[in-house]
């Protein structure tokens, strides 16, 4: 690999420029944003080497996008359009069903491999970004078999090289299990927020009373909320099963305090202990 | 000081012995515990020097109690029975309400000083006895106009020395705001914990895909149910009403996904975004 472009330098695309810079030293990290504060914070932080067009794409050994998921929806079939024969895509998205459907039928659908890796911080722009994000953490592959081979092969070197574990996929099981073990934290996290300002507003001290609980549980109310609507937008059927899953959850649990039920109190919680075993299995 | 006695060696009353040890070396740390497993435990890890009876709480200078909150209800007039005129009495409980009505018209009450360090981790046990938990945390005191003021100025001496900053609060707003800015967050973790397993039950390898997100917002998903029951049970009309505000809002947001209104779901993050500054002034 030589050319590299990353579409979206933030918290991931400037995460992948860092470690792939941090690799392979002889390559260029090229770039294109619509924010250009964004272009030149990257630029000044050595994340890029400089900015691109999408004509230059045609250029890269990889591109990866790693933008808005609406933003991927638009600006991936035009990536296709402009690269060479031999370059690989993959995105970055926590949605993959949509994007999936979106290029099914491009004439270089054989280039673009389909990728979540589960990594990130509540942070975003490329100060956010940080070397080694993707070490140790999970990427899932979705339709690997519609990726031509060679072109699998690069992307999965670069992935083992960063120190990424891959699962493989389908797309409606992806969106379907990740609105459970993430989108639907984002919202617990963002809800719990908005409940306990509303309530504080006017006493600005009482969050002398927030220790770490409050802090760890709340932080991804922190997220980019451009980011996190086209996610919402594009995972809704899944997302409204589980936000209708868990109020119910919170209504029992709710029903059992007001009927004095103590014991059942006691035993929801019990039964949601062993969540230390499985958090422990991914560490 | 020379003699203290821990009630409680679990996470709480095991950090403060370890902590006072650090910071007064010549003192002896005598415990009382009903589980005799983490007597020998906390004697075996060097947290207690010896066991004492109730009966023994007349030679300390200090007593700290760190149980349960419905057990302290209990213990806490036995101890003030118990006690010489110069011990203070500390407990370190996440409700106040109830335990300082318990032991309004004690004859001892003076001997008392109802406190909350805001300060733990989601474990439990005198094995999860940290030193330094308490440094730069908050420590909300109830009530400190019932305690002896020689007494009162012997716990906070040694709260400062702790690193502790000491805010004063009456039982009542204790209760009201902790069940907001704690009590709620378990709830809305262990909630979370349950939704996510139990659609997730049969599936194990899914949780390869809970990235560091879902992490933080279960954590406390791992605490203790007989330490959270009780905490519950005493603060019962405030956290039922922080849980209905919550699943309100919760509510709402599904509504405003239902009706494709995603200019109010960005919105609604939004204005949630600003919880960073909150929490960036409570570090």
């Amino acid at each position: 690999m030589k050319h590299i472009a990353i579409i979206g330098v933030g918290l991931i695309g400037g995460s992948f420029a860092l470690d792939i810079k941090a690799k392979y030293p002889e390559v260029d990290i090229n770039a294109i944003d619509t924010n250009k504060t964004h272009i030149e914070e990257a630029k000044s932080l050595g994340v890029i080497d400089k900015e691109i067009s999408f004509e230059d794409l045609n250029q890269m050994d990889l591109v990866v996008i790693a933008i808005p998921v609406d933003a991927t929806l638009k600006i991936l079939p035009k990536v296709l359009d402009n690269i060479a024969d031999n370059t690989i895509v993959f995105d970055a998205g926590s949605t993959k069903e949509d994007i999936c459907k979106a290029i099914k039928n491009h004439k270089n659908r054989r280039n673009f491999l389909a990728a979540h890796p589960i990594a990130g911080t509540e942070h975003s722009g490329p100060k956010a970004a940080i070397n080694g994000l993707f070490k140790d953490k999970t990427n899932i592959i979705c339709e690997v078999e519609e990726t031509a081979f060679k072109l699998q092969e690069k992307a999965l070197t670069l992935f083992k090289d960063l120190g990424m574990r891959i699962r493989y996929m389908n797309p409606k099981a992806h969106d379907k299990h990740i609105a459970y073990v993430s989108h639907l934290s984002h919202i617990s996290a963002f809800m719990l927020g908005k409940t306990v300002i509303e309530k504080e507003k006017n006493e600005r001290d009482i969050f002398d009373m927030a220790g770490s609980g409050f802090e760890s549980t709340v932080r991804l109310a922190k997220s980019s909320p451009a980011m996190w609507t086209p996610i919402f937008q594009q995972n809704k059927i899944n997302v409204i099963e589980t936000l209708e899953e868990y109020i119910n959850n919170l209504k029992h649990f709710k029903t059992l305090m007001e009927a004095d039920d103590f014991q059942s109190v006691f035993q929801e919680m019990e039964s949601t202990n062993h969540i230390k075993k499985i958090l422990n299995g991914i560490k």
